[in-house]
């Protein structure tokens, strides 16, 4: 059976469930705890800063299958199902007898996948009845994946945008303000938390830590509103099993079994969405994969990280969770995939993790730029850098099966497009991007502020 | 039969051939003149300036039908065949009783449908032997089109871009740096014809026109290069017929037959790519369709230009050609949709539009940005500037519906997206837009320069 360039899957072929991945776990994630107390986060105190039914998502590890609610699944099919690619051009190139395929998430203005929760959380705050919503961004991805999903259901969005992100990426922000959301860099004087760490570190670039405790203070200080997250939680991942659900039907149709599944790990809503289903297998007993988290080498968390119970948000008003953390105050350097610049992990993924169903690695900045441009040249999409490191590690992959000759089925996450990454293309084009690794006293230093569960 | 959101074709259904409009045309379009002789420009003359392959097609007025090479093809797989969308959330936000489609072609890195000339020009000149080509751009879609096939097929590329949107789009111009392109801004101190109009227009943020005539200096008088160019030529029109031809695949499927085919019209290339099959029919008297074609209220050539030979650029080096024009000394005001700033049109379409087969409209700025937030909000996909006129124009005749109560089915080019366009829709967004509309006086007097044939 030939395979084509491209695997699109049939609109009724839309998930009609996510998948739970929690229900299959053995070991499940460590649940939230509150600061204050250190008890486990009641379902009441949740209600305060997220949306009801959210809610009952992130505290269900028992369904295995949560039904996608007609109205989601058909703003899904304005962008979904997204293809499978065959990159034929790239083992070309590469001379790899290796397959890989790729499932692209980034044929959407949002230019990622994030669009496939942000709809969701939109959907169910509109169903509770609220007005608005706040959030964070950093590469600017998830604020405007929040800010096409608000316009569509009419609510109020208001997005705190990491600095950096801010700075090297105005067009972001007007794509949001086009779809009616309002912009603010982070840390702001909007808020306390935000006043606060200007004050203790004048000139912060900020971090998706600082702008999650802003965008969450607001959001329980303004009637009406609730807080809603991209990443890390795990009703985010929930979500986005779109990904990996529709990845495996396309696979199936032409008896494609991955050997290897690779993505992108930052707070790991990508990576989990495309694991999700292949791990469910593993934990079932079913099947084996070998499954890689790439992480930029400026913000290791699980390579380097501790497996601890951490604040998620710098500002230290969110509850705690129990994930590979390189400490709530790290800030990583200004590092140009905005989107993994985050000092923890999700909560399934740390444990999952732990639990070795998953690897971990890291990658340079220059050399995923490199690959980034290498795979435009024979891919023809310009992809963004946060994709680019899962893109690094499938040629390095696909390289090694040259010289072994293994005919290995690879799959990675292509999260989204470049398009508005153009300053980090720049510097790269220019040669003036550098790389930067924390060191291990910088990484201790951080972790040592931990608190004491 | 249920319509899917999102008609895709099978890679196998991508069209074998490409469709020669000009085969079915009893009034041919008028042959491209020598400036000097006023003769019919021979195929020898041709060939210093273009491929020679593309020369025969554009000479080619008999066969209807041409094949599109193998490699092409399989370069078209990585992007093609594009979907056709029912915009049922646009119609449900209009409340219109008409069937809204919109052929969608900005799902690739270059944004836009250039991509489907550039790829088949690349394939033509590295067949040739040639080590590199030049061009011009406006709107920037087009160089970015060729970097990446020029990148694909390892043929330099020159990129001579028109100053107001190379100041306009600073990341258009790394988007081709990252693919290989070397971007000039026109008019430009590196060519005669560049110091030329500089001198005579001090500040001038350049034209179509302008870049066309450097782009060609500097392939004529490079060893190895041609020029290629995407837009107003038959042989670009005859390429983007795949647009037409999938579109026409796709709906037969589901039975339906659009009332109103509506495209932007710059050059022509995408409107000619879209209508050229279903006009084909009109020709051979097998149907009847009304096509609308849109253009800039800035820049009305087909609407208040005249039909007589003129020069294809401002300075006066390529061929004349019979054509719409507003004369080919008229430098639009700084318009944001600088891939409509061109003072012509193909002249396969100007005879068309002479024969009565295709109406054309023109469409205020502000207007075509409101239609664009508009969609961005209902469907999703923030839209490019050119492709908004097309849009605008496709509400107005899905809220006349409302009114007769027709179920007309609507067909519109949604050409590209615009990613790249954010400084434009920053100043639509902060209410800075200005509308542009020249005097009659001042057509007449560009007018009065064209030559006399």
């Amino acid at each position: 059976m030939t395979i084509p360039y491209k695997i699109y899957l049939d609109e009724k072929e839309i998930p009609k469930q996510w998948y739970n991945v929690r229900a299959d776990m053995k070991n499940k994630p460590a649940p939230l705890l509150n600061p204050a107390t250190k008890e486990p986060m009641k379902k009441e105190e949740l209600e305060a800063v997220f949306c009801s039914e959210l809610v009952a998502q992130e505290l269900n590890e028992t369904d295995a299958y949560i039904d996608i609610p007609t109205e989601i699944r058909d703003f899904y099919k304005m962008y979904r199902p997204s293809p499978v690619v065959r990159a034929y051009c790239l083992e070309k190139a590469l001379g790899t007898p290796a397959h890989i395929y790729y499932k692209f998430e980034g044929n959407n203005t949002s230019g990622s996948h994030k669009l496939n929760s942000a709809i969701a959380q939109a959907y169910y705050a509109k169903k509770q009845g609220l007005t608005g919503v706040t959030t964070e961004t950093g590469a600017g991805q998830w604020g405007t994946a929040l800010s096409m999903a608000c316009a569509y259901f009419g609510l109020d969005c208001k997005v705190y945008m990491v600095k950096v992100s801010y700075e090297q990426k105005p067009f972001r922000r007007e794509v949001m303000r086009t779809y009616g959301a309002s912009v603010t860099p982070s840390p702001s004087m909007d808020t306390e938390i935000g006043r606060k760490i200007n004050e203790e570190f004048p000139g912060t670039t900020g971090s998706l830590g600082c702008a999650i405790s802003e965008a969450v203070e607001k959001a329980v200080s303004t009637p009406g509103y609730r807080y809603v997250l991209g990443s890390v939680l795990s009703q985010v991942l929930l979500h986005q099993t779109v990904i990996g659900l529709e990845a495996k039907t396309a696979l199936e149709k032409y008896g494609v079994k991955p050997d290897v599944i690779i993505g992108c790990a930052g707070g790991g809503s990508n990576l989990g969405g495309l694991v999700s289903p292949f791990v469910g297998e593993m934990l079932r007993g079913e099947n084996e994969y070998e499954i890689i988290a790439v992480e930029p080498a400026s913000c290791p968390s699980l390579t380097r990280g501790k497996y601890i119970y951490d604040f998620c948000d710098t500002g230290k008003v969110c509850p705690l969770a129990k994930m590979y953390t390189l400490g709530s105050g790290y800030i990583p350097a200004p590092n140009h995939a905005g989107g993994l610049r985050y000092h923890g992990m999700s909560s399934i993924l740390s444990q999952l993790y732990d639990d070795k169903y998953i690897k971990a690695v890291t990658a340079k900045q220059t050399d995923v730029f490199e690959a980034a441009q290498y795979f435009a040249k024979t891919e023809g999409i310009l992809p963004a850098p946060e994709s680019s490191h899962a893109i690094k590690v499938a040629i390095d992959e696909a390289k090694k099966c040259i010289e072994t000759g293994e005919e290995k089925n690879i799959l990675f996450g292509l999260t989204g497009t470049g398009y508005f990454d153009m300053v980090a293309y720049q510097k790269f084009n220019d040669g003036e991007m550098e790389n930067y690794i924390p060191t291990d006293e910088e990484i201790a230093a951080s972790l040592a502020q931990c608190p004491k569960v």
